[in-house]
């Protein structure tokens, strides 16, 4: 993170959508084309820093890029989320999984990072999906409520399940480092749909792989980001899986997730999305809640607890930087 | 519940999509058509008792039917949910929800449960929506991933969401009331998405009205169980808007929601739902879980942490109710 006097404070998908500069350059490519295109990225990564004073910019790009580079048949449906044409059933879906070294088979990815790393005057924040949330992509073919496919094969199905988690985990793993090696100065490890685990499945069939890429980034010595929604329970794992910084919704208070991760680590988090969506006021109210909540401790990162929605009005968003900068200076 | 010597057991929506003779007693009709049919609902409602040996029955019937009517144009579509034909956006929608005193507007709903306590064998769970949840549907319009209107509404127009709130609270405590009048012998008040909401939002914005519908009851001495799901955070709310039971899905450990709940209420849950869809044995090793967790404490009511999947095998679940009164048989 950058080094402010005060919290430091970014947006998950604040380049998105609520910006009409953002609709603008999109035309009518989907994410996944937008992603492919190295100046685009640039252009997209940069409009919020245009608008407000983040501590850091995440690069635009999407968690399908990788299985979308391996040759899976994924595309990115405005309003509803990434859907894979022919969901994986059995193992042997898993060969249409090709080869993925990120260097070889995303190099726009890397190209975006080396051209925003020259232009930006804060870090840039690299990411990949955690596998537990790809497998639910591939598995149910699109976001699901209950992830019921998903978590049928990862109880009677081990070996296809490791075989998959392993095979995600190792395209995450490389994605991130060549992220890094690029320039990214943190990474964010998104497994969006952990919280859907309780804590017993989540540390037999999800944890192990999220480990393995965390802690195959150990040697970077890169701040190390992991988030998901609803995650309350899984707070403790989710640290311990080798995070400096665990990333939290809004539905667990700033100060119990704080005490569920230990005094050691570092937290980010949590205002609700929906807060930012109408008047300044209810937004500025539930702003200093959570600024409170973290009670000025140092190693909190001010975020929303899930992605920027497109209906925000944008100068909310740039209200609520100043605020956070204002009340937390040193 | 029932005085069985072990823990109890029910499932919600043990009356469902994944009984092939729910299916044929629906023919074509939807879920509310089917609720204004008291033969049909006693039907309904007594076809999971001829599988299994549950404790409980739970009325078929669904959280829209007092809105029904009321005169809303909401309809039940099956794999979606409920969607209202003109969502509410403004106060003067209110003007379309009519009177509901639920003897006179609704009088199937107690006929059915008249004829349904002559044939039961076990205890009837009578139910209604929460206002949170109801409120929610009608806002949006059907189901939603994160509630953005309905929380936008509730921040930033206060008189319109305590006349709303108001509204949904007396209809509930109408509903329920003559529920129990004609023979339910429990409660549950249903708030599926009040987890959607932060502890404070919740107290706020909620709780105050679930609340009013929980203590109406109080005179009526029947136990009321009070469910929502993702509600880890909201546990010891939850109870103090007046609830025996507390709910919970199975994102919290058991012996963590007892905690927070604590000592003097009882719990109700908590099987993921998807545990049963596949494998016997994987059922299995997870209920046994949930039953270690419980340690025998009496005031543990075995269900699921959500509804029954339409894809359940229903042996799954006759195995369930015969695992359970065999390890907690006393």
């Amino acid at each position: 993170m950058n080094q402010t006097d005060g919290t430091p404070v970014w947006f998950m998908r604040q380049a998105g959508r609520y910006l009409p500069e953002y609709l603008e350059a999109r035309g009518s490519r989907d994410v996944l084309a937008l992603s492919r295109d190295p100046e685009v990225v640039v252009e997209i990564t940069l409009q919020p820093l245009r608008r407000f004073d983040a501590d850091a910019a995440i690069l635009f790009s999407d968690i399908m890029v990788p299985l979308a580079a391996a040759g899976v048949d994924v595309r990115i449906e405005p309003g509803v989320g990434p859907v894979v044409g022919d969901p994986f059933r059995a193992p042997d879906d898993l060969s249409r999984i090709g080869p993925f070294d990120s260097a070889e088979h995303a190099p726009y990815v890397s190209e975006a990072i080396r051209l925003l790393v020259k232009e930006l005057p804060v870090p840039l924040i690299g990411f990949a999906g955690a596998p537990f949330t790809l497998a639910s992509y591939l598995i149910e073919g699109g976001p699901s409520r209950d992830h019921r496919r998903t978590k049928r094969l990862m109880r009677d199905e081990p070996s296809f399940w490791v075989r998959l988690m392993d095979r995600l985990s190792e395209m995450a793993l490389s994605h991130l480092r060549s992220q890094v090696e690029a320039g990214a100065a943190a990474v964010q490890l998104f497994d969006s749909w952990a919280g859907a685990l309780d804590p017993e499945s989540y540390r037999r069939h999800a944890l192990p792989w999220s480990r393995r890429i965390l802690e195959g980034l150990a040697d970077l010595d890169v701040p190390r980001i992991h988030f998901g929604v609803g995650t309350g329970e899984l707070l403790p794992a989710m640290r311990e899986a080798g995070a400096e910084v665990v990333g939290v919704d809004w539905r667990v208070p700033l100060d119990v997730a704080w005490e569920r991760i230990g005094d050691g680590g570092a937290i980010q988090g949590n205002l609700d999305p929906t807060a930012c969506l109408g008047s300044w006021e209810a937004c500025e109210r539930e702003a200093l809640a959570v600024l409170e909540r973290a009670g000025g401790r140092p190693g909190h990162i001010f975020n929303l607890g899930h992605g920027v929605l497109p209906e925000t009005p944008p100068d909310n968003l740039a209200r609520l930087v100043d605020l956070v900068h204002e009340r937390t200076a040193r």
